[in-house]
C-alpha cells in the first residue's frame, strides 16, 4: 500500500476533519474520538478508578510578550490536544469514562469579536467540528459538571520526564465542590500518548514527509558562507502539522563535496544508524541500540585511525559517550520529545551516554521513535578523556588532532515499530553519494530526490 | 542623504555592534549607551529622583511549552532591550543615575553548557560585546548592588495602555534589604522610548526595507486560492531586526487586476493615507489626523455612491466609524505598539473610532508612527447603522449590496516626524497602477518594484 493510498482512505473517512486546504492532509477527528475510547478503556481496567468518574482537561490559553499586546503564537497543550484535536485557545474538555461521553467548554466571545474576527460560532458548531457529545460555555463548566453528579474528577498532574516540569491540573470557579482525583490521569493518559493508532501514524508519515521535503530544500539552497537564519527563511510548514511532530537531522558539506575525513566519519555514523535500524522491533531493550550505535562507531574510529586497541575494552570504560555524549533517540508524537519515556518501572541508567537517554523502554509496536546516533569532536570532552588514563590509552592523539575543530555529524530519522520491525518514516538523501548528486543537482535545480522506494524497510 | 550614506556611517561607527552578518544592517551597541545617556539625564531632571539612584532592570526569561522541554523562542523584554541591547535571555542590568555607569549581570552558565552551546564567554566578554562598565554574575547581584549603597533602586512598574498588563518588575533574592522606589522610572523610561535617536530611526529604516521586500515577494508570488500559511511560507526574516519592528500592510487584488469595485475603494484609502501623510508635522494632534482620514473616507464613499447627503452631517453622527472601526495607526518602535501612546495628561478620546486609537498625543520630531487607514464593510457594523435612523439616512443601500462580502482595504505605512513634515519609511507599491504592473512583472520574474524615489517626502 503506497502513501497516496493511505492518505485516500484517511481523506474519504466519514465525519469531520482538520484540513489546512489544497495539497494539505486531512485529518478527520475521529482520531480523538479513538483517543478518547482507548483512555476510557485503560482507566475502567485501573482497580483505582471509581465508578462514575470524569476526566477532565483544560486546554491551553494564548499568551502574550511581557507586558506587551503582541499575541505569542498558540498552541495547544499536548495533551488536551491527543484528547480533543481542538485549535481554540481557552477550552477545557471532559469525559465520562464509563458512557465515553465528551464534553468540550469553549469560551464564550464578547459581540465585538465579530467585528474583526468574523462569524462567532454557537456551541452547535463545535459539536460537529470536533465530534464530541455536548459544548458548553466555559463560564458554565461548574453547573455542567454538577449536572452529571461525577463520583470524582481525574484532573492531570504528574512530571515531564523530559522537562522536569510539571502539568499544569485543570482549574476553574467551584471545582473545590467536586472530588479531585490528581494521581491516576496522568500516567494512564501518557501510556495512551506512547503506542500511536493508525490515524496518528497517517499524520506521523505527512509530517515527515513534509519535514523532508523542507530539508531538501535547504540542501539545493545552501552555499558556503550562508547563516543559518537565512537556511531557516527557506523552511516551509515542516516540522508539525495539527500539533504532530517531526524530527529530522540531516548532516552535508556547505559546498556539496565531502572532503575524505568528512565521509570517512559521516559513513560511520550512517553505518550505526543503519545497524540500530536492522535491530529495531518489538521487544528489542532501547538502551542495547544505544549500546549497540556506539559499539559501530568505536569500530568505525578504529578503522580511522582515531582509536586503537580492543573496542570490548573501549566498552568498558564508556569510550563512546565522549563522541555520542547524547541519547540515541526519543519517543515523537505530539511533543517532540514525547511523554512516557520514564513510567513507573523503568529507570534512567546512570552511566555516561546513557543517562541521556529520554527513554529506557522496551519497544512495543506503534511507538514512533527518532534514531539519531552522532560522533561529534568536542574540545571539553577530547581533553577529558586524555586526562583519563582509562581512556587515553586508546587514542591516537596525533589522528585525533587533526579532527579538531570538525565539529560534529548527526544523522536523525523517524521511525515507527511495526509487529516485526521498523518503518522509515524520513525520506531525504542519506548516503554520502546520495548527498552530494542530489546537491549537484540543485545547483542545476534539476529533478529531485526519489526515495518512494525506501520509505519503508 | 541616501539610506545607503547613513547606514556606512553607522557601520562604521568605532566599537562593537550587533550584526547578523553578509548584507544584513550593523548596528553599534553605542545605540544603547546613548539610550542609557538619555535616559540618567531624563532622571536627573525629575525632582522626585535622589542623589545615588540607581535605575534596576530585569531581562526576559527563556520559557518552554507548557510543561514540554520544547523552548519558546526567546525575545528579549522591550524595556531591557532598549536600556541594554542584550540577546541573551536571564539577566539584570543597572545605571547609576548620577554617573551613567552601567552594570550588566549575566546568568553563571553550568560547565556542561559548553558541551552543546560551545565556549562559556567570561564576563569581560559580555562588558566588550554590549559597551557596558561592569559585568557580575546574577548570583552576586545583591552584594555588588549593596556595594554602591544606592539610595534607592529605581525598580519598573507600570500599565501597558495597549494590552492593560503590567510590566513585572526586577527581582532577586536580598532585594528586601534595599530602598525600592517602583514608580518613578516607567513614565520616565517610556517616554525616553517614543523620541527615537538618530540610531534607533536608521535601525527602523532597515527594518522596514526589509519588511517591505517581503511584502513584494508576496506579491510577486500569491495567486488565486492561496492560503495565508502559504504566503507567509515566503516571508523572509522581515518584521524585526534586533527587536525594532516594523508595520506594513499591502491591499492588493489575488489575481493582480483590480475590479472598478475594488479601484474605487482602494483608491478612497489611499487618498485618506496621504492626505494625512501631507498634513503630518510637530505639533499636529494624531486625533484631528485619524478625522482627517475619516472624511476623505466619507468624501470619497460619497463620490461611490454609498452614501449621499452632506459630509459635515456625517461626521456628526460618526458614520466614519462604521468603515474605519479602528485607529488611524500607533507608535511603532521595539513594541510594534510602542509605549508611551497614553502618558499622564493625555486622555483617551470616548468617540467611535477615536476611542481605539492607540496614542491621542500631539506629533513631535523623532516620534514613528504607522499611518494605516482602512474602509472595511462589516455586515455587524452596517446592520448596526442601517438600525439608526441618525446614520441610515446618510446610506444608499442598494449601492451598499454589492460592497456586501468585499471584505475591507488597509493601507498601512510606517513613518518617522521630521523637524518639518515625515519620512516614508516604508517602500511597497502603493498606487492601483504601480500594484499592478508589479504582479504582472512578477507572474514574469521581470524587474523587482523600484521606490528609492518615494523613499523620502
Amino acid at each position: 500500500m503506497t502513501g497516496e493510498v493511505r492518505r485516500g482512505n484517511m481523506a474519504a473517512a466519514a465525519g469531520p476533519s482538520f484540513w489546512l486546504g489544497n495539497e494539505t492532509l486531512k485529518v478527520p477527528v475521529a482520531l480523538f474520538v479513538l483517543n478518547r475510547r482507548r483512555l476510557c478503556d485503560r482507566l475502567r481496567q485501573n482497580k483505582d478508578v471509581q465508578k462514575n468518574s470524569v476526566v477532565l482537561l483544560q486546554g491551553g490559553e494564548e499568551t502574550q510578550r511581557y507586558c506587551t499586546d503582541t499575541g505569542i503564537v498558540f498552541r495547544q497543550e499536548s495533551y488536551f490536544h491527543w484528547t480533543f484535536g481542538v485549535t481554540e485557545a481557552g477550552c477545557f474538555g471532559a469525559v465520562d469514562v464509563d458512557t465515553g461521553r465528551s464534553m468540550l467548554f469553549v469560551p464564550q466571545l464578547p459581540e465585538s469579536y465579530a467585528v474583526w474576527m468574523g462569524k462567532i460560532h454557537p456551541p452547535e458548531f463545535f459539536k460537529k467540528k470536533y465530534a464530541v457529545d455536548e459544548v458548553h460555555y466555559v463560564n458554565e463548566i461548574s453547573s455542567v459538571l454538577a449536572s452529571k453528579k461525577p463520583a470524582v474528577l481525574l484532573t492531570l498532574r504528574g512530571v515531564n520526564t523530559d522537562s522536569g516540569n510539571v502539568s499544569k491540573e485543570a482549574s476553574f470557579e467551584g471545582i473545590s465542590q467536586f472530588n479531585v482525583n490528581n494521581k491516576i490521569l496522568h500516567p494512564e493518559i501518557a501510556e495512551c500518548r506512547v503506542i500511536k493508532t493508525d490515524m496518528e501514524l497517517e499524520v506521523l508519515r505527512y509530517t515527515n514527509k513534509i519535514s523532508s521535503e523542507a530539508h531538501k530544500e535547504v540542501m539545493k539552497a545552501v552555499k558556503a558562507g550562508m547563516k543559518e537564519y537565512e537556511m531557516e527563511s527557506l523552511f516551509d510548514m515542516g516540522g508539525e502539522y495539527y500539533c504532530y511532530g517531526s524530527d529530522i537531522t540531516c548532516t552535508f558539506p556547505a559546498n556539496g563535496k565531502f572532503t575524505p575525513d568528512q565521509r570517512a566519519i559521516y559513513e560511520a555514523v550512517l553505518k550505526s544508524s543503519r545497524a540500530v535500524m536492522k535491530a529495531v522491533r518489538p521487544g528489542v531493550a532501547w538502551p542495547d541500540m544505544h549500546r549497540l550505535a556506539d559499539r559501530v562507531h568505536l569500530e568505525e574510529l578504529t578503522k580511522i585511525g582515531i582509536l586503537k586497541g580492543n573496542v570490548d575494552d573501549m566498552v568498558k570504560v564508556h569510550l563512546g559517550a565522549i563522541f555520542m555524549p547524547h541519547g540515541l533517540g526519543h519517543l515523537l508524537g505530539i511533543d517532540v520529545h514525547d511523554v512516557g519515556g520514564y513510567p513507573e518501572g523503568v529507570e534512567r541508567i546512570d552511566l555516561p551516554g546513557l543517562r541521556s537517554l529520554r527513554t529506557a523502554r522496551s519497544l512495543e509496536q506503534g511507538m514512533v521513535l527518532t534514531i539519531e546516533p552522532g560522533i561529534y569532536f568536542i574540545d571539553h570532552l577530547l581533553d577529558q578523556a586524555l586526562h583519563d588514563p582509562a581512556q587515553s590509552c586508546f587514542i591516537n592523539n596525533d589522528v585525533l588532532q587533526r579532527f579538531r575543530g570538525f565539529g560534529g555529524v548527526r544523522i536523525e530519522d523517524d521511525i515507527a515499530v511495526t509487529a516485526s520491525g521498523m518503518e522509515l518514516l524520513t525520506c531525504v538523501p542519506r548516503t554520502v553519494e546520495e548527498i552530494e548528486a542530489f546537491m549537484a543537482e540543485g545547483q542545476s535545480s534539476a529533478k529531485s530526490f526519489d526515495c518512494l522506494s525506501s520509505q519503508k524497510q
